[in-house]
């Protein structure tokens, strides 16, 4: 089929959204679904090769571009993957429930405890209102009107050292005014103290009529690469008053950072930009719909991300993050006004973003570590946030180390076959029958599974190894008494449900590939763990004392299942606890707190980064914990322990039966 | 004539400019005018009660309101006030010499002495530039771009505590990689040190490629009522480099700064902002061009004017300082970056305004005095700005007393019969033969005479006195044997130039309005001084040291004739000297020393303004001054002896004759 020489008009119908673009021909079907707002899957990015935005042709033609993620059977069906494909005439395009994103994340509370939360900070938030009743001017006593609100602060409140917003002095006069002389100011504070003896400025940023006092909320957010998260928090009684989580717009440009750089070296960043504040937007509303609160009694927003969301959404072209040797533009980002990035939000709203300590380990790092008040106890602790690039902090309040482990997507449900992320459908309870290998699954929301998240996947390996079903080495036993353990395209899979059990009419398997992924990403985090604590010559078994697990799935993770599989280390597991969001979590204290915001900014200065990729301890501890749970049996005693005793036990089954 | 009901497009054609405009038929003629870029004199901005934007319609129909100003004779020879007339079809407009606004201002020179300008500062410029080489960035060093430079900027320079523009982290990655690591970076200082132990924080604004330390400029200006004046700075060599001046775009919507805020009361602020950027923009094209200096190697603005003038600019509503108690929106306006105002420079560039002390004594009155060094010295100094408003400031090292006189705009030849600004073929000599009370007059620029400015009229006036063709009252002598003296349209005149010596074809006269006009706006000036001299228990002729004159005609003015009419006290001579523009003076050297910043501040704070609008002793001296040179003679003994020596001369003389 040759290209039209002469672009027309075409009209696209998605279903089951029943929603209509127009779009010229040639146009690529993925950009013309996420222009219509229908939400698509593409992991990779629009490159081909994750076969997650397929969709249906029900009518009209495109030119599809076919690779080898399209069986025969999918393309006989008129199935096409949406990024490879042009549109040619009006077409009817049918997006099937595994290729949909869907609004309804789960929102998982943190758990967090006296021992992994921030303590000892003053509630004393960045943002402050001050009323004041301001003596009218005479012919004595003309002076300007802001000097004359300046004494009126420094009088009643003792504010002395401030700076003014221009933006201030221009709607002073008639606000004055209008409220008879009785306003309330607003006040910001961004800058940390850098000396002792240099005192905090605060900066005026609004001034309202009359006293405006009652209305005193900020935004906390946290922009994950997946996953976007807001609370609205209430900066008189210190409380989050709604919250919010939304997919990050931006998912459909590509699942992973480096997906999303690339987009950008292909012009893409302002794109990008204006999906995640479109994201970021929608939260915003909902959050004031939640709560009844006015958009203009919004005071401030404080925003926590990996390193890669921040650029993108300041508008910093993030290709060197990509490039060796991997430097942000700044780990101190001075703050701007919101809006002026699209955020939509009072012209009087300054955006903060968290400090950073280097390209892979982010302000959302920072934040958590602040917020799990990690820099505040001897406690020798290590962090983890198991999402995309698998951050690790290993420390305490003397010192942090941390790196950025790439484990890539798969606890993300990312490059698995049926992975997806934590959502209603999602496979993440597995038990599995070691006698006749039958599994019993639950699904998020109790409704029929359409895929497996991260911490199903988890459970799922770990259960496999335990009953035998999948070998130390993360291949198939084919030998077994099953059904369900059955060869697929390029390796061995089990079956986890059959196609009639599931929302997508297709069985939904494990492939051996899957496994191996899986096996590299938590190989990845270990061996992480382990060059850190080793950098400080201590080792993980004997010196950690406390493991702090932050990240999407957080509190839903069964730990013993983790260390079996040999993602966390096998330390008594009543030093494990979970914080949930803890990049969200930083950005709500700090928020609170101006004492933490100093912290945030000394963690930020304290934390060694170790780039891992050019690290050969790192590459040598890595080999070594591709296996399950580790080639060094040592390394993992207990596991070591049950591994035998399960199988002892099957043998006596077997021999039993 | 009725109003078209339909509106429609006509042209008018200006001479002698030879310009057209496309109007709605209904415009008004002097918008018209405006937006054609026609320059009209329009003292009272458009409310027809000044009759100085007068046109000759010379083909086409125009509806007019016919007003006093417009003579019999005027109106039937097709005059018509351009303010007051409806464009109902296309026409063909004269515009008359006396009507014209030209652009060739004389600009003079200051000729400050080390009496009279500021000393002891060390030359600092507010605008750095620093050169850095980086070191690159590897695995081991990859800090982030911004971090990076700072440390450069801390080793090298010993600079910290820096604040950092969001614009500059925006374009560093790019910039650091294009130059090889090797670039030079802005800053400014804005703030300053509200303690002495606070340290002063440089604000980094900038930054460019390579060693651009040699390209280092800003601009320095003067927004008067009437003019502005710009100046290209080179910071290198602490020099002016070009100099402009043009007519403020404003004066066509008014003379004085309270026509100007009843335009903004009337919603025309935004046009009125308008107006003045787009003269200042046409003074930089003006300056850059002459200098061949780039504009992107311009850092900063610094800017002084008066408070309406600022404001305006700025945007800032000036409707309160016209009403009592006459508050200004603030007397420190903090920095704002100069292209949001519309101004055309690079986004780096701030604009800095001069802080204030009053709503009618504003920035331009503080420059003058940190410019001329009144605050250094203890010299009991008397500092006056014969503009509109006839600013006036009374001090030392030890306390400063300043206020506005309301002098009206006279001495700017504003509500003269022939007053005009100070520009070619303004009259400003002048000298009378006692014997045939015939004139010899000198125009600038050598040109035949179009009117009178404001130094020329202190001369005629005290001539007239001094030979007793204008007794002390204000009237003129009527008996005298002159054809000069005559009756005019309310009162006597005197003819300075016959029309067939002038460029306007027309008599050239001061009138007994015009005279009563000049002894009220130097009765205000004097009784001004007066009252804040007397303030502190001195008088003016036992303790004034040293009198300090600023103003357009500066220089060119003549002491004597000064004193005699009894606008200047009556002090030795040698007291007195003319700074010319005190407050580009003052913007151009606080640009060059950040000692003289921190002075603006100190004099805008210690300077004590007096509201003489509602001071009972203002007003008695101001009704004793309404006499030539003073009702009570012994203020002006020197003058008194010398009317009296004439005034024998001349009996003997007509005894001798």
């Amino acid at each position: 089929m040759t290209k039209d020489s002469v672009r027309k008009k075409v009209k696209v119908h998605f279903e089951p959204d029943n929603v209509d673009i127009v779009v010229e021909t040639g146009a690529n079907l993925l950009e013309a679904a996420i222009d219509a707002g229908v939400r698509l899957t593409a992991s990779c990015g629009g490159a081909g090769t994750c076969g997650t935005c397929k969709v249906v042709i029900k009518a009209g033609e495109v030119e599809t571009h076919r690779t080898a993620k399209l069986s025969d059977e999918e393309y006989e069906q008129d199935v096409r993957q949406a990024c490879q494909s042009k549109v040619l005439t009006d077409l009817t395009v049918y997006v099937p429930v595994e290729s949909r994103l869907e609004k309804a994340v789960v929102t998982r509370e943190s758990k967090g405890t006296a021992e992994t939360v921030a303590t000892g900070w003053r509630f004393r938030p960045l943002l402050s209102k001050y009323f004041v009743e301001l003596p009218l001017p005479t012919i004595q006593d003309n002076a300007s009107d802001l000097s004359r609100l300046l004494r009126g602060l420094k009088q009643r409140h003792k504010l002395s050292n401030m700076t003014v917003d221009f933006d201030v002095v221009k709607k002073l006069p008639k606000t004055l005014r209008d409220s008879n002389w009785k306003v309330t100011a607003t006040t910001v504070v961004t800058a940390v103290k850098p000396r002792a003896a240099d005192r905090r400025r605060p900066r005026l940023t609004n001034i309202e009529p009359g006293d405006a006092r009652g209305k005193h909320y900020s935004l906390a957010f946290d922009i994950g690469t997946t996953t976007v998260c807001g609370q609205l928090l209430d900066l008189n009684h210190g409380q989050v008053v709604a919250e919010g989580i939304d997919y990050n717009a931006q998912i459909s440009y590509g699942q992973d950072v480096i997906s999303r750089i690339a987009y950008c070296q292909k012009g893409g960043c302002p794109k990008l930009q204006r999906a995640v504040v479109g994201t970021i937007n929608g939260i915003i509303r909902q959050l004031l719909d939640e709560s009844g609160v006015g958009l203009q009694d919004i005071g401030h927003l404080a925003i926590a991300g990996n390193t890669t969301m921040i650029q993108i959404l300041l508008g910093l072209d993030p290709k060197y993050i990509r490039l060796a040797p991997y430097t942000p533009a700044a780990t101190f980002i001075p703050p701007v006004k919101a809006n002026t990035m699209g955020i939509e939000v009072g012209e009087h709203v300054y955006l903060f973003t968290f400090p950073l300590v280097a390209s892979y380990v982010g302000g959302d790092i920072n934040a958590g570590i602040v917020g799990a008040g990690v820099h505040q106890r001897k406690t020798l602790t290590y962090y983890i946030d198991i999402g995309t690039n698998g951050e690790i902090v290993v420390g305490n309040s003397d010192w942090l180390v941390a790196a950025a482990c790439s484990a890539g997507p798969a606890f993300e449900g990312g490059g698995i076959k049926h992975g997806m992320v934590a959502t209603t459908g999602a496979i993440e309870d597995f038990d599995i029958n070691p006698s006749n290998l039958e599994p019993t699954i639950g699904a998020i929301g109790g409704e029929k599974p359409k895929g497996i998240c991260g911490s199903g996947l988890i459970n799922i390996l770990a259960g496999l190894l335990e009953v035998g079903v999948v070998a130390q080495n993360g291949k198939f036993h084919t030998d077994l008494p099953t059904k369900r353990v059955r060869p697929g395209k390029g390796g061995h899979e089990y079956v986890i449900a059959w196609a009639s059990e599931t929302q997508i009419d297709k069985d939904i398997v494990i492939t051996e590939a899957d496994i191996d992924n899986l096996i590299r990403a938590k190989a990845a985090m270990y061996a992480g763990c382990q060059t850190l604590v080793n950098s400080v010559g201590m080792t993980c078994r004997a010196d950690l004392e406390q493991v702090i697990i932050a990240g999407a799935f957080g509190s839903h993770l069964n730990i013993e299942k983790g260390i079996t599989i040999g993602l966390f280390p096998d330390i008594p597991r009543d030093r494990f606890t979970f914080i949930g969001n803890g990049s969200l979590l930083g950005a709500r204290l700090t928020s609170f707190s101006t004492d933490l915001l100093d912290d945030a900014r000394m963690v930020a200065r304290m934390t060694t980064n170790f780039e891992l990729s050019e690290n050969a301890d790192f590459m040598k501890n890595y080999v070594a914990a591709l296996f399950l749970p580790h080639t060094n049996a040592d390394e993992f005693p207990s596991v070591k322990e049950k591994l035998e005793k399960l199988q002892k036990n099957k043998v006596t089954q077997r021999t039993t039966v």
